[in-house]
């Protein structure tokens, strides 16, 4: 027999009491995070020998869990808001970003529908807006939010499919002839992702080689669109990339949107890392075309200091991703009409109340505000980059247009030794803590790359990095 | 020119003190939810009506953030945390699955690799174990968090595409037989949304009638089985349910898992809301079969009191998802050998620290409290249950094995009268404000549905709801 007292949740005082604590363990993690090793030092397994196998059968106390996050988990993971984080993108969870996810988490809403949650539906509605303005897309972009590029992206080629014309919502792929994709080979892995699962196949995604700056060859993918539509094969989509994981170059977008247009292609854009720094009239300008795309997306959790996870999706054409995916079954009719039921334009039906974060961000800081923290963050890169030329032991590997600079060692020797020197001296810069980088390859070589995008990394950090390459590259020479 | 001071985030101490501020607006709200009307009482556009057109140029203070949030969102909002709340599947933001949150948005982590992330992999894999021995599933299945049911679903399904041994993952779906699915008419639509966004498509997803008591039709099902396969298709994988949206209801599991074997269908359980009963072996008993399965879908943010959004996907055969999805471009390689890369499971290659949460609700009430509230639900739901039984003017619609009641005003007149009285009396109880019911169709009939899961709920709320439905039948009939 369950006892008849009500159970229930943490009595309030007992929350109210933990929630401070937790407050002041947060802001002690954010004042003390520098002083971490950015690779927490644990080794594979560590973590989990200290984690009990099975479940508690009783209940613990507040104290037993906060006690245990700051000695198990806080001391061995890799630290993402450490000023030194300079690999992959670096990302930030901002002070008002954090407090936005806190309320979110409070207020635990679903917003499915307009009913379930109105003002989460009308503030995403308008935050996506203010965004929209900011990266100077035309009015009749809709935005809505996604967890992750990879779901946005997935979403848009969805789109491109039922844009098709063919009703593969309803009868699927099969009897069709294959429908292609066409993206360059320094686009990210979400489009590979997204080939697979909608069906379409990693072979009817083609990758189109890049000019000398990583950007699509607009002539190579000409040739490739006329073999395919030889072959009988039927083209659906165009993604270009502004930003690419490797080296943040940016396609053509213009002359990529012109062929979309004429071959009667969706257009969408990868612009989850470099769509930030669309909102400064300069980068802008390096995303020309932007407008011209069927749909954009572009990540705030990125480079605009909102906590993961938050990815945009823009498209001029949200009748064609509701086309794809509404759905509404009994138990989800409601009486509002002429409202906005945002699970319609997308897989996932619950959804969390993710705008509340990226409203605060931009109003913490203000549009003025985000454009002069991005500029710093490309003003460092550019003088990093200017470290790299200026020394003979180095190279600068790829042009760096935001704040993503792909560099590296240039010991004698050849290029396969070379390439081990700089696989080497990465893995022994990460070693030393202060610094994160991580690498990718560039026409097979191994080339380092730093990102800095988060808030707390200053000149400082970025040259402390350059200051450890320095000696571990001499200590490796010598 | 960029400032040469760094920007930066909000300092320290501001933070922090708006942090502790934070603290207190939670800790008020989920004091003072009980008194709001549990649907907010805006009206569509309401809330776009306060937030200006443009984003702010200048930045703003953090009390102007929290003043706006306590103003325009927090009344405007469909209350999923209020005790009154009994549509749908009502859920709870537990305070420690709060907590949980508050300090995996402090440090922002991305666990889209054991690097990147080492103590949230290893607890995401130990906390899923954890909740695979509470549902007594063999130690063989493996299970890893994704945001919702939909997304956990669908790469279920993606699983059993690749299963057929089609090699869709490279060549697509394009000049293959149809692959179908099988689940009932009261399968939830987020596997509709699964053969839409895997290019099987609508027409190949075969919805099964069901039994008297909402379960799917074991003869009805090998009926349509043999018909397709001898029309050519290619039966790919069952999606049973384990407490359909509607009534709760459970498929045979065993039955279906034993067709799934013989047939060689990969064999699907939603069990996205009623898993969390199966903590408890009285209701373990009722999902006897679950073990059969080759993926289990359960979410914690549903009945295990966890924010949204966290949602268990467990399967024996996780090597048949890496071989779906597993990609790894050379920016994303990394030394570690025999650890777990999260993001090889599914589409996401971003990846929120989930598992904190889930940790810190599994510790703080204990199984034995998890099992104990399970309890108090569903022994609530059978009273009300009687009330309903007792009362000549309503009927119960359907078997209620959890905490979930499907019934309906009887009022003389033609079933079509029915319906509208009861569309009218749901109307009428969820406009007095202390509670939220809602409603689905059985038999193509009106029903209401009480469905109790958040944690303030007492039967003191449940009795309300009774006596709220009382007076409002009594005014409609008079």
């Amino acid at each position: 027999m369950p006892p008849s007292e009500p159970l229930g949740d943490w009595p309030n005082p007992n929350f109210r009491a933990a929630a401070h604590r937790t407050a002041d363990l947060v802001a002690d993690y954010l004042q003390r995070v520098p002083q971490y090793p950015v690779l927490g030092a644990c080794k594979p397994g560590d973590v989990a020998a200290q984690l009990p196998a099975a479940p508690p059968e009783h209940a613990e106390p507040a104290e037993a869990l906060l006690a245990d996050y700051a000695r198990i988990i806080e001391p061995n993971l890799t630290h993402w808001n450490h000023p030194g984080f300079l690999a992959y993108f670096s990302i930030t969870g901002s002070g008002p970003g954090i407090l936005g996810e806190w309320l979110a988490a409070g207020l635990n809403v679903n917003a499915m529908l307009w009913r379930t949650s109105p003002a989460a539906t009308e503030l995403e509605e308008r935050v996506c807006d203010w965004l929209r303005q900011m990266l100077v897309l035309p009015s009749e972009f809709q935005g809505h939010l996604n967890d992750t590029a990879s779901i946005s992206t997935m979403l848009a080629l969805a789109a491109a499919r039922e844009a098709a014309g063919l009703d593969v919502r309803t009868h699927g792929l099969a009897g069709l002839p294959p429908l292609t994709v066409y993206c360059s080979d320094q686009a990210h892995s979400s489009v590979d992702k997204a080939a697979i699962a909608l069906g379409l196949g990693l072979d009817q995604l083609r990758r189109i080689p890049c000019d000398a700056a990583f950007r699509l060859d607009v002539s190579a993918l000409e040739r490739v669109l006329a073999a395919d539509r030889a072959a009988g094969k039927r083209p659906i989509a165009l993604v270009a990339t502004a930003g690419t994981t490797s080296t943040t170059s940016v396609d053509p977008l213009r002359a990529l949107g012109e062929i979309a247009r004429r071959e009667n292609l969706w257009y969408h854009i990868d612009a989850a890392y470099a769509g930030s720094a669309a909102i400064c009239p300069e980068f802008r300008a390096l995303l020309d075309g932007l407008e011209l795309a069927d749909s954009v997306v572009t990540n705030p959790h990125k480079w605009l200091f909102t906590p993961v996870d938050c990815s945009v999706l823009f498209t001029r054409k949200p009748g064609v991703l509701k086309a794809a995916f509404a759905l509404t079954p009994e138990y989800l009719r409601s009486a509002e009409t002429g409202v906005t039921n945002l699970n319609e334009y997308g897989v996932q039906l619950g959804r969390r109340f993710r705008a509340l974060k990226l409203w605060f961000v931009i109003r913490a800081f203000g549009a003025e505000g985000l454009r002069a923290r991005i500029r710093q963050h490309v003003q460092w890169a550019s003088e990093f980059r200017s470290w790299v030329e200026a020394d003979p032991g180095f190279e600068v590997c790829a042009p760096s247009p935001f704040s993503t600079v792909c560099f590296r060692a240039v010991p004698p020797g050849t290029p396969e030794a070379q390439d081990r020197f700089n696989a080497t001296l990465l893995e022994s810069v990460n070693a030393a803590g202060p610094v994160f980088l991580s690498h990718t390859k560039l026409r097979d070589r191994y080339v380092l790359r730093l990102a800095i995008g988060n808030l707390r990394t200053t000149l400082a950090h970025v040259l402390q990095a350059w200051t450890l390459i320095g000696e571990a590259a001499k200590k490796l020479n010598a």
